[in-house]
């Protein structure tokens, strides 16, 4: 039935190679919209960025586009039956808005206004998540155009989120809503990136992340610290030595109950990390960082993919301006956010935090805890079939052996897992240099368009390969 | 020589009454004038506050009034002798720059247009420093006008100062490039407190101020805190850490050689300090705050007048904007203030911060410690000459027993002790509800004008009493 192998993958390359251009072209409109879901003023954008990518969907011939509303920020779905009635039914996972980006946080060009430096797209959301999304487009085509199929291989669903960067605060609830319509045998995650530009690799797990915001309140108003420093509680003081409590001195999470139900890696999950070209000053390049630093008896790679974390995201209290001012700060502000990994839950890790937390901060001091909806951390079996037609379809892609990684990043993977009862695959191209959430980020065009040709040879396999049990 | 006391207090007391409603004109007129000499973009508004002042002081009847520049904000110098050569000499200092203030730090009126409330006149400055310089403008009038005399009883100089709350970078220096002219057996300070509106008392002692900034760098730019969260060092985090590490666990400042040559309390001061009607409660309504805590083993009133102090006043780093965002922070920042008291050298504090800080910064992480010029601190003998006089001025203008205090705030005063040779003595009409650095302070009508009526008699109660030895 099929081609064989090298004339199909350099029809697939052809293909992409000669809509390239156009390709780059829709993806940089789309990227002009600042689609910031985390910035209220920005919520027209994010819904204009739906609307952008369903006329694109539509465009590309899914006979089905819908912008699905939710109280937050719209998702859009689309869907694309298979000819082949038997074929398993797969579900791209993805989304739509951005991370917070403003040109004097450190950007060479403005966040919104994409260029192409160096074989490189810079721009927010390049890479986290447009891009990523954008390739499956140019996939599909490929995947139609070079097989002569006028449907794909497998029943093709999309769905397309606009809440992610804010911890898709309605997410769940519209997939356990729209959970007959989302069916699916797998779930492909569009939203992860690879070891580097010569070592692809797929993703078998992803943390999930548990958010929250600590707000200690001292004084009604900021006081004089002459006049009362040395006798009142100081909440920016207070804010400081919870911060320095979250951790002890192996820098594991002091957290009581934080651990409960973490599942270790296994000797084999440890020896496919040792594997890896791992090369702690390059990943040190790609952190921007001068240092490592982490919970002791783990490896670098097993503190970001394997262990959970609590990390200050933001910390602030009292004058932050020129010069000085002497004053006792009436209020100090911590965000944290926890990465979890499979075992804990997102529950009673706030349960954990709530417990905890107002033991560290003295008398005279109010505290409020607010924590925004959690992500589950989830993890992939090894062995799935579908797993194995990532592989191969990246393989193909990359030629290249396909090697493991797991994803320090979270998404809500795990929901889909749970309410749809199907398996959840990663399939990313981004790499670490990509600076997802800082400045700069950009994604690497050669290996974007290695994603199209992965998901062009990607549906071919696994209706091939794998006939799920209804 | 001089008047029965009973007719002099009157006819003080009717002076200032018929010249109050003039007086509070022209201290509003002043008000206005924004001079926020920690905010570069208000300096031309500090110099307009000097120039208003010098011509404030020459209306007042001073022969010599000079506008004194230095590399930063301008002061200004005043001086009119006595026609008794032998008098003594005092010099009067006080600040006529103010604290950063905005509305919308929580301000129920502009804080740049005065407005009289329940007999008080709400305004940056009205209590720190502004209104408590100008009293003395009415006070000497009032001197004058009710002895006869066409000169005051004593030589007379003002030296207001433009720095005060920027820490008074150019103060030493200036003093000592003019100390000839302002050589002076006395040194009345002006900008300090007294213990309640019922409870008058002269302050005999204030702490010295130390401040620095601490900035910590870690990535070269903020990162992804699911892709690197728990394997780089974040640097709000080592700021808490460092910012912890201040305090031990009876909230003793930890810095080592921190507390070297602390002049402790005697029992007498312990039994002074005690004599006064302190309430908690009402100190803490003063404070605003919901409770106490300083160092163990000494009393509020000890705590803030007679210990030296650690205290955050600003912190910062990452996002601190609505919503979330999932970085570990490039850098971070803590403004630390040290107060000091008698027997403590800034320079060796500040040696001790330089010394001690880098050691709580974890290994990745860069420290960068800026200190500003330090205010030293100072002690009055209680049995003073000049220290007599103010106390009796003061029970005159009050009709009450004085009693003796400490300031925890700061102020160069040590300074002009040092480089004048002179005894420095505090005469304060502020009460701590005052709010200095505080939105919606103010200064109690009344007591601004006892200040008037306490300058009035000071003058000749100094002549009268003591011929200091040239």
């Amino acid at each position: 039935m099929s081609q064989p192998v090298d004339s199909a993958v350099s029809a697939v390359r052809t293909y992409i190679e000669q809509h390239r251009a156009a390709f780059l072209d829709d993806l940089a409109e789309w990227l002009r919209i600042p689609s910031v879901s985390a910035q209220p003023d920005h919520a027209p954008d994010v819904r204009g960025s739906a609307e952008w990518l369903a006329a694109a969907l539509e465009e590309t011939g899914f006979p089905t586009v819908e912008v699905w509303h939710t109280p937050g920020a719209p998702a859009v779905y689309a869907e694309w039956p298979s000819d082949d009635p038997g074929a398993p039914t797969v579900l791209v996972y993805g989304h739509h808005d951005v991370q917070p980006a403003a040109r004097e946080d450190g950007w060479d060009s403005d966040p919104f206004e994409p260029v192409v430096r160096d074989g490189r797209l810079y721009a927010r959301g390049a890479a986290d998540d447009k891009g990523q999304v954008f390739f499956h487009t140019l996939g599909v085509r490929a995947h139609l155009a070079t097989t002569g199929r006028t449907a794909p291989a497998v029943h093709l669903k999309l769905l397309i989120e606009g809440e992610e960067e804010s911890g898709s605060p309605h997410f769940r609830e519209l997939v356990e809503q729209r959970a007959e319509r989302l069916g699916a045998d797998a779930v492909i995650v569009s939203d992860t990136g690879m070891w580097s530009e010569d070592t692809p690799t797929v993703c078998t797990g992803m943390r999930g992340l548990a958010e929250c915001e600590i707000r200690l309140y001292g004084p009604d108003q900021d006081v004089h610290s002459g006049s009362f420093g040395g006798a009142v509680p100081n909440p920016a003081t207070a804010a400081a030595r919870l911060v320095a409590a979250l951790h002890d001195d192996r820098a594991r999470v002091a957290i009581p109950g934080f651990y409960d139900g973490v599942v270790e890696l296994t000797d084999r999950e440890r020896e496919l990390f040792a594997e890896l070209p791992f090369d702690e000053g390059q990943w040190l390049r790609a952190a921007k960082s001068h240092g490592t630093r982490g919970e002791a008896g783990y490896s670098t790679l097993e503190r970001v993919w394997a262990r959970p974390t609590a990390e200050v995201n933001g910390i602030g209290g009292g004058y932050q301006g020129p010069g000085s001012k002497t004053i006792i700060p009436s209020s100090a502000m911590v965000k944290l956010s926890f990465r979890l990994v499979a075992g804990q839950d997102p529950e009673q890790v706030r349960k954990a935090v709530l417990a905890w937390a107002p033991g560290q901060v003295p008398e005279g001091i109010r505290c409020e805890i607010s924590f925004s909806p959690a992500t589950r951390p989830c993890l992939t079996p090894l062995d799935h079939p579908a797993l194995r037609s990532v592989v191969r379809a990246m393989g193909r892609a990359f030629d290249k052996p396909v090697r493991f990684t797991r994803e320090g990043g979270s998404g809500p993977a795990a929901d889909l897992q749970d309410v749809l009862g199907a398996p959840v695959l990663f399939l990313g191209i981004s790499v670490p240099s990509d600076g997802w959430h800082a400045p700069n980020e950009k994604v690497e065009l050669d290996l974007l368009l290695k994603g199209a040709e992965t998901s062009a040879h990607l549906w071919g396999d696994l209706a091939e390969h794998w006939r799920p049990v209804p």
